[in-house]
């Protein structure tokens, strides 16, 4: 790999025969070679080095298959990503140097909707805000689940990551009906009964007949996505928003064996979030470099002030309740019942009530204390988002260590291009009260050992796994941050793998640095990498070689 | 293929040395040659013409291996199965002639449980009324999910189908969370977090990190499953089953539409099933040879005269309600106002009020009308199945066409040996009621035209799809009714082909008479097969050439 602070150089052009080929295939204006472009795909929101000779932006499945048939023929690998926006993971780098980013956001059509049940059939440029819109428009009975990143990001794109969100239907991955797929060499084939092209069940019977096999072309090298099947989750009658909190950190265990019960049986759907303090102080304001004199990470007592001031406790838990009032009154008193004598707070919130807290802060107010309409510029983003409503609410909390103050909201904020540092890791664990203090001890003592603020929340992701998402943040304009954050980052991942906690998904600073897998795993992959693509031209080195 | 009528010939003995290796690998008294024994592996419920040159019973993991490299040094082709109870689909019979039944039912081992997220996992040899009292013994507050058919069946053969039972769990394969599988050239390979031999989240986390594959492996001949840990569903506090019927065939679309948006929402969680008249008597009793005069197929009057003895309608719907006894009442209130001038009828039943109904048949009844107690044979293992709770009680409805009393229900019987015709067809569709009426036409059309009652159930399989399940029954011992029925089977597939209404699963009778699929799949698949297969001994012709 070339040096990171290398400029480009002639090694990494494309060849002319190459470079006329992809332009024959998009059109001249789809192939961008400038320097400046460039250089935004390789910024991530951490070192890295990859070169990128091109961005390619197909208009067409068709066209997507002729540029993997020139990466064949020109043996010029490619690096797809849908609108790019995977921040904290590598964002639109490619995993290694000298691949052209295949972009996808052209194809950006909503094929078809299905109102009576509830599927919509989209390319990859379709966004979270997109696809809302379009369900708002039309008064749809189904909600779609939104992650609380970009509103501009692409659902397939997370889909293909397995991301999840905040909604009875959060495990996205899990609620897909069919996908079409351009194979490395450029055919195009369906999953499910996509192998008929007459079925009449196709996207909405997902197994379809013979092996199933869509999730090879998640997490992988192995295909393209360029088209999928959505399932929506049907509008609930009522949501009511919940919120819990312990008040020592030493509890966290107690929390997370009284909410597993009700998750494991469906009394709560919703993928429940339980942030510390650090990641609630975060997504609210910036660093206080004035409280804490300087230093860095934020000290205790200073911890301990923004926590009273911003009203939260060590581990903050909040979710949904969904179903019609009726229902939702007996899964509250489910609820209230299991946190009995655990929790210090168990607040509720509804749509009424939010309107009368914004309207009438102080005297009618569900939440008490200070900063109130501060908080509810954090909880009204939450609460929308277990209602499907795309938020960049939390865009800024990127910016967490940057001097002054934090920007404003905008779904146009670059933390690539504002040398915001951002690591993401997410180990998973079998949903228990002893995993989820291990796990958090591990994160804490490391990341606290090199200087960090442990920024964690612990999602209830499945109905028995929680999963640890770990934010590394810092400012990459600080000299030798870089290093000393991704060698925080190699710690900790190290330490999580050899304890046995795998994370669910990876970045690119993350795939060359995992323990090996089991032999008969990685030769599996091996040869199915071998038998799709030969050349090895689709995106080397993202989760497989 | 050899002729059906011919006796064992040469040709289709094992060589010796293949003969000697498997007995090497498995121990001498596990390697059957004898004739009776093939033959019985050769017998399915309708005319098969492949031979079996031995079965061969491997006692663990490393056996499978070794068999496996036996298989691939000596070029001699095994079929896997479990239990091999696939009656109505080819039972055990190799989809091919030549191949050695590789038979798992010495793999019984149920390796391990989590009393706590409730995760089991086993061995294929492991059957329903295995793991149903190995819960029992534990007072365990999960239960399984079981299908209709034996007892006896093996949980993971079922899983492998991708087969359903009756309660929130009951997709098979969606409630699995790793699955251990040696492929066609004996390596071992672990699917989801299995890729690491210490991940704490292995079995609980289904996808893992990287492509998600463990669904190659079912429907295919591209591995033998020798491992899996399923998820159990919590034991709710109460439930409540519930049955609807309406009193005209063409209320169908009515009564789908109806039971459509609970099943959308979550409201009912089991997979509903909606069985005919047909379906309903073949459950309860033998054909009426005698009210029918000797003819087939079932004459209207006498349809309709059973149908007022057996008190069901031309269509029975029933499910259960799951959750605390206030959900429950919640659910019940939900679905009276949805049938509500919909159907004929809505009865509730539960533990207790079943309990009464056998103490005191009449006066307390549930069900008025007449052989109540008759009726309580078919209502209490229907009931049981919404519980987890395994039963025999469907076994007779095989012999539905052959002389004489049904044989009294026993784990033991076998419709292969006592010659009992059975053919089960089951094609997929969107949820809605246009769509079941479709599928309901062509089977009706078709079955009546060629002298067979169409027996039919509808199960809404999932939150979008119904599953038509349809029965063929006959005697095989009447002259050419072995023919006359795959010429029905033959029929009915094509039309439903035809329509776009395909199969979920295929038995051996259907696999070579699939429309052909388009070409992408088809060459994806054929790579795959070549890349773990190379030498084709694996199952061929088990779903993939």
């Amino acid at each position: 790999m070339s040096d990171s602070s290398a400029g480009h150089d002639d090694a990494q052009e494309l060849p002319a025969a190459a470079l006329a080929a992809f332009r024959e295939a998009v059109g001249e204006a789809h192939v961008v070679i400038d320097a400046g472009t460039r250089r935004r795909y390789e910024t991530a929101t951490f070192a890295t080095s990859a070169r990128v000779p091109a961005i390619v932006r197909p208009g067409s499945v068709a066209e997507v298959q002729q540029c993997l048939q020139v990466a064949n023929a020109h043996g010029v690998p490619v690096y797809p990503v849908s609108t790019g926006l995977n921040t904290g993971y590598g964002s639109a780098v490619p995993a290694r140097s000298g691949c052209v980013v295949l972009e996808l956001r052209r194809l950006d059509r909503i094929l078809d909707y299905d109102p009576g049940l509830g599927c919509v059939t989209i390319e990859p440029g379709v966004t979270q805000e997109q696809l809302f819109r379009f369900l708002q428009e039309r008064d749809a009975p189904f909600w779609l689940d939104v992650t609380g990143a970009y509103p501009g990001h692409s659902l397939i794109g997370n889909i293909a990551e397995r991301g999840f969100g905040h909604t009875t239907y959060s495990d996205h991955y899990a609620h897909l009906g069919a996908m079409e797929v351009v194979l490395p060499q450029g055919e195009l084939v369906g999953t499910g009964f996509g192998q008929y092209r007459d079925a009449k069940a196709t996207g909405y019977y997902r197994w379809g007949l013979g092996p199933h096999f869509d999730g090879l072309f998640t997490q992988s090298n192995l295909g393209i996505i360029v088209k999928a099947t959505l399932w929506l989750m049907p509008r609930p009658a009522y949501t009511q928003f919940f919120a819990a909190r312990v008040d020592r950190d030493e509890d966290l265990p107690l929390l997370i064996e009284a909410l597993k019960p009700l998750r494991l049986d469906g009394t709560i759907t919703s993928a429940m979030h339980i942030g510390n303090d650090y990641k609630v102080i975060s997504a609210i304001q910036g660093y206080p470099w004035e409280a804490a004199g300087g230093e860095t990470p934020l000290p205790r007592d200073v911890l301990a002030a923004k926590s009273k001031e911003w009203d939260c406790g060590p581990w903050n838990a909040s979710g949904a309740l969904y179903g019609t009032r009726a229902e939702v009154a007996l899964a509250r008193r489910k609820l209230k019942a299991a946190l009995k004598g655990k929790v210090s707070r168990l607040q509720f919130l509804d749509e009424r009530l939010l309107g009368l807290a914004k309207r009438f802060a102080r005297p009618y107010s569900w939440l008490t204390g200070l900063n109130l309409n501060e908080m509810l510029k954090m909880v009204e983003p939450v609460f929308g988002m277990t209602r499907g409503v795309p938020s960049a609410g939390m865009l800024p909390s990127n910016y967490w260590r940057k001097p002054g103050p934090l920007p404003a909201v905008s779904p146009d904020l670059s933390p690539e291009a504002d040398r915001c540092g951002v690591f993401w890791i997410a180990p998973v664990a079998p949903t228990s009260g002893a995993h989820a203090a291990a796990v958090w001890a591990i994160v804490r003592d490391t990341m606290l050992h090199r200087g960090f603020e442990p920024a964690v929340s612990i999602t209830l992701l499945t109905e028995r796994t929680l999963d640890c998402v770990v934010n590394i943040s810092y400012d990459r304009d600080v000299p030798g941050e870089d290093e000393r954050a991704m060698a925080c980052h190699d710690a900790l991942l190290e330490r999580l793998c050899a304890e046995g906690y795998y994370p669910y998904r990876l970045g690119i600073q993350s795939s060359g640095k995992m323990p090996p897998r089991e032999a008969g795993w990685e030769r599996l992959m091996a040869g199915l990498r071998r038998e799709l693509d030969p050349n090895g031209i689709l995106a080397p080195g993202r989760y497989l070689d």
